[in-house]
């Protein structure tokens, strides 16, 4: 049988000032997933690892994405046999439901010589991030498949706009805590003000434009956000401690990673990282709670597929 | 007597989704201003034009930002004379009481040997700018001074954004009525939904990517306002009859010209310009109010003085 291996990276989405918008991929973790042309109708959903995800396709984002892709095959493949080993760890808030969904469709595609395009393919994996965050959005699954930093400009129709960016590093922190997005998008209230909303496009502008000039003092002044981070801030432990350390340590600026818990920080060079990475350290080993802290790159790739 | 003689550009502001953070210069029309250091105290205003313009310095745009100044110069400096002979019809939209701000402080820089930067300039305009509308926005004033699309991150500190963008042509209709910035003002909601907000920062970061990327169907694509425009367009007589006509002539996009009444409409090259124009034109020949059409560039260079 025909199979291809594919790699997904994880994904920040968000970032910061870009709500809803932006998304990049890291560099690491990134998951593992072989993809079968199967004989076998549907999808066949294999688990090689401890996350006791859903093997029914309808229930598993991978799965809901493959029958999208099915679907629009009208026949012509029967059907799918994945085998994931994910090392992403679903609900950490770095898109792993976003990385099974990519691999499944990339690696299908490849299987299929390439017949749909990268917006098609981030169509049908946005049909299976529905299925984990209850809405359909791009912010993860096209930075994952595309590689690099996002603008998703419009989810339907879909409009994927990559933004050249110089070389960041960025520092996680994973608190094993669960933010289910579900609940962390409840928290949010559903009028802003006019004067808060012009503060967020004002620096979602001007983040553009420094990454675009590759202007790390203007990407640093542009992490900000008025709207988001003061409501969902309030659900990661030592937040504001941890933000106020990592800037004190050098970094440019950073936040909530999709809808949490995991916080991103970013910095312009490996050591200002690693410094970032202890001043975390230091404020987390007191809170109490376990948690991964490392360190990573922009990843300007996306999936890989090795056939 | 020294002096230098300053022309300072029409600019537009708020260009579409990006409200009270965007503005460019126009080639066309532009304000003429003679600038002296004079040995009587004060600000002296010789209005050369028949617009009537205060000529009381605390009531004048000019004055007041050069009484800024004064300020900052610490009685070393005890007076400037400006002669003002403005085209930029007062009220017309396209930042005539920026133009007359920004010829003053740029005209007695140059006679002080440029001591101040630019961003000190704009902050001195901004002043004279807060006499005509009430508030201290940079938008106008900042592409007005530097030339090009600018972004205006931040009004306090001042954080001015040069955004390098291909040639683009520029019709502008002024509709010969009159809308007042503080009423247009008052017409906005002071609140507005987050799905809008986000909606509309979307539209902003490809803006300014398709900007700085040249690329002109991301920039047609991301003309849309879904927060102002819906408001103000009814206070200008067919807006919407305009904007089709305009699109459906090939324009890239465009809208209400800071708080109006005029209107712009940005097309990728000089004969889609001149259809708009055209297009235009058979909308306001019908309307039954005066109006001026014409067509212009971006002004890369801002105000040019002579000495």
């Amino acid at each position: 049988m025909k199979e291809v291996t594919v790699y997904a990276p994880a994904t920040v989405a968000n970032v910061v000032c870009g709500f809803d918008i932006l998304g990049f991929a890291l560099s690491e973790p990134s998951d593992k997933m072989v993809v079968r042309i199967s004989d076998k109708k549907g999808v066949t959903i294999i688990n090689k690892d401890d996350f006791d995800l859903p093997t029914e396709a309808s229930q598993n984002v991978a799965g809901v994405a493959l029958l999208a892709m099915l679907d629009a095959l009208n026949g012509e493949v029967k059907g799918f046999e994945i085998e994931s080993t994910k090392t992403i760890k679903p609900g950490s808030g770095i898109g792993s439901s976003a990385a099974s969904a990519a691999a499944a469709v990339v690696g299908a595609n490849e299987l299929l010589n390439k017949r749909f395009s990268n917006d098609e393919l981030v169509g049908f994996a946005m049909c299976g991030e529905a299925v984990a965050s209850g809405a359909k959005h791009a912010d993860n699954i096209a930075p994952c498949i595309y590689g690099g930093v996002i603008l998703v400009r419009s989810n339907d129709p879909i409009d994927i706009i990559p933004i050249p960016a110089p070389p960041l590093y960025v520092t996680v922190l994973h608190p094993q805590i669960e933010i289910k997005t579900s609940e962390a998008r409840q928290i949010l209230k559903k009028k802003v003000t006019l004067k808060d909303a012009i503060t967020q496009w004002a620096n979602v502008a001007g983040l553009i434009a420094g990454l675009m000039k590759s202007d790390y003092a203007l990407i640093g002044r542009s992490l900000t956000d008025v709207i988001v981070e003061p409501m969902r801030s309030t659900l990661i432990p030592q937040y504001d401690e941890v933000k106020k350390a990592s800037l004190a340590a050098g970094a440019l600026g950073g936040g909530i990673s999709g809808s949490g818990p995991s916080v991103f920080m970013l910095s312009s060079d490996e050591a200002t990282a690693h410094r970032v990475e202890a001043a975390i350290k230091q404020v987390y080993d007191k809170v109490g709670i376990d948690f991964h802290l490392y360190i990573t790159t922009i990843n300007p790739y996306g999936v890989k597929a090795i056939v």
